[in-house]
């Protein structure tokens, strides 16, 4: 279903091809876990809403968590020309087009979250969100790339050398768990979800964002490139500090698996809703190794 | 006023002060002729509305503006080293934060623009849009920004060599054209505007978006450093074709007249509400050596 939605999205009928058309195609439509699409469906599902009415809002994370991968690879940042197994973005487009790519899919995610405003034609996973909520989910979108952004900006910088484990912690939710939580919330907010179930989904949210980036940080000294599709064995290389540099890898699988635990707890007030979620965040303990 | 609100939106006060919001706030706060968010508040003003109103549309245009110049500038892209007459955004704060700070802009358009929607704290700007009149303007705005990106990719491509005047002139319709008209018609939407009204903005904006763009071509034939604030003579150092390559000089100063006297006629609906979107247009003239 995500994936149809989003080929949809980028199909343009009618629209001449260009580049930079192929170049948005090529990064969002390669096969991937599609992992925050999934959280939106599966919470607005939790919270007892249509999964239909929670794709404009699936189909728009994936596309800005498409921008940041085109972005995040690019020369200047972290210079890798592996993603999802195939060549990155701008190894086959070149840097220029893959830097619009990246806009591009950034600017068309609100789009799609802004479909049926106005009367010129609506993208093809149209469908009726109210303004409310349709605004409301721009808003949770926007708020969390920028956190994602900030996040990245401090990664970047390496915070001038010596980071405390608690501001690396602090960079990663900002970098990864934002736009999971943002991914949840819209799923809830879609189908009118309460104060309460909005805030349930958050927290677990943030302790699955944090086990899934402390996971990636694992893979890179533990993976191998088939597996994850990507180089690894960047951070060590890079001398970045990450959570298995820091505390090691077994005290990392710990932390992984009690933020997988109170991933879960999270979802006791939606009782027997949620059993995917809670499917979805054990099933993180079998990619441990 | 367009000042004032621009620094408020980005004062963010409380927050710690990263590079990322410095670069942020380096672009969009150099002095600028501000055309965009100005075109906002007079058609605003024009469809008798209150300018209050139209001041989040403003800043988020300056915003969707200042990203462009940020990643337009980059090596990748135009390779500019001057802007506005100060160092370009990547030769103070190197490529990989200026490209996070062109991304944070772009993202925060649209959380300008979706303020009041949900609980947490709003940036400065907020004014009280409907959630429907703030979601038209974000659809106008993601659509612009797209039109604008997709000019840029065709730009830099180069059509393959030999592009026709037509090709030249729908590429900058999109460029430099989509994102004025989007100005003009959210300063109409914020105040409820008939579609006769947004008709007539389009149109001038069209117009004033494509007397504006041969007019920068003519300042990098014609201008200085000085005046323009950034390099000149890049577009023949390129081989670039634009207007005045095309068309020669004079032409091409005819073909500004023309289009300024028919924007001017495009306000003609609005009777003498228009007075100040006509002198704008007019002030063209005086800039065309």
């Amino acid at each position: 279903m995500i994936e149809k939605s989003l080929a949809d999205a980028v199909a343009f009928p009618g629209i001449p091809e260009t580049t930079l058309i192929r170049a948005m195609r090529y990064t969002l439509l390669l096969p991937g876990k599609r992992l925050r699409p999934l959280l939106t469906l599966l919470a607005c599902e939790a919270c007892g809403g249509s999964v239909d009415d929670a794709l404009p809002a699936a189909c728009a994370v994936e596309m800005v968590h498409a921008f940041s991968l085109i972005h995040d690879d690019l020369p200047c940042m972290d210079d890798d020309d592996l993603r999802r197994g195939k060549a990155t973005n701008h190894v086959v487009f070149g840097e220029a087009q893959a830097l619009l790519a990246g806009d591009a899919l950034l600017s068309f995610a609100f789009e799609v979250l802004s479909h049926d405003a106005g009367s010129k034609p609506a993208p093809q996973v149209q469908k009726n969100l109210s303004p409310e909520i349709a605004l409301v989910c721009t808003r949770e979108l926007a708020m969390a790339t920028m956190s994602m952004i900030e996040g990245q900006s401090l990664d970047m910088e390496g915070f001038g050398g010596h980071p405390s484990p608690e501001q690396i912690e602090g960079m990663e939710r900002q970098k990864t768990g934002a736009l999971i939580v943002a991914s949840l919330r819209m799923g809830g907010i879609v189908t009118g979800a309460s104060e309460e179930q909005l805030a349930a989904l958050s927290e677990y949210g943030w302790r699955l964002g944090l086990a899934f980036q402390i996971l990636d940080d694992l893979l890179d000294v533990e993976g191998s490139e088939k597996e994850t599709g990507k180089r690894v064995g960047k951070d060590v290389e890079k001398g970045k500090r990450t959570s298995p540099s820091i505390f090691g890898v077994e005290q990392s699988r710990k932390r992984i698996e009690q933020l997988i635990a109170q991933a879960c707890d999270s979802m006791k007030p939606f009782e027997k809703c949620a059993g995917a979620l809670i499917s979805l965040a054990e099933s993180m303990r079998e990619k441990r190794r």
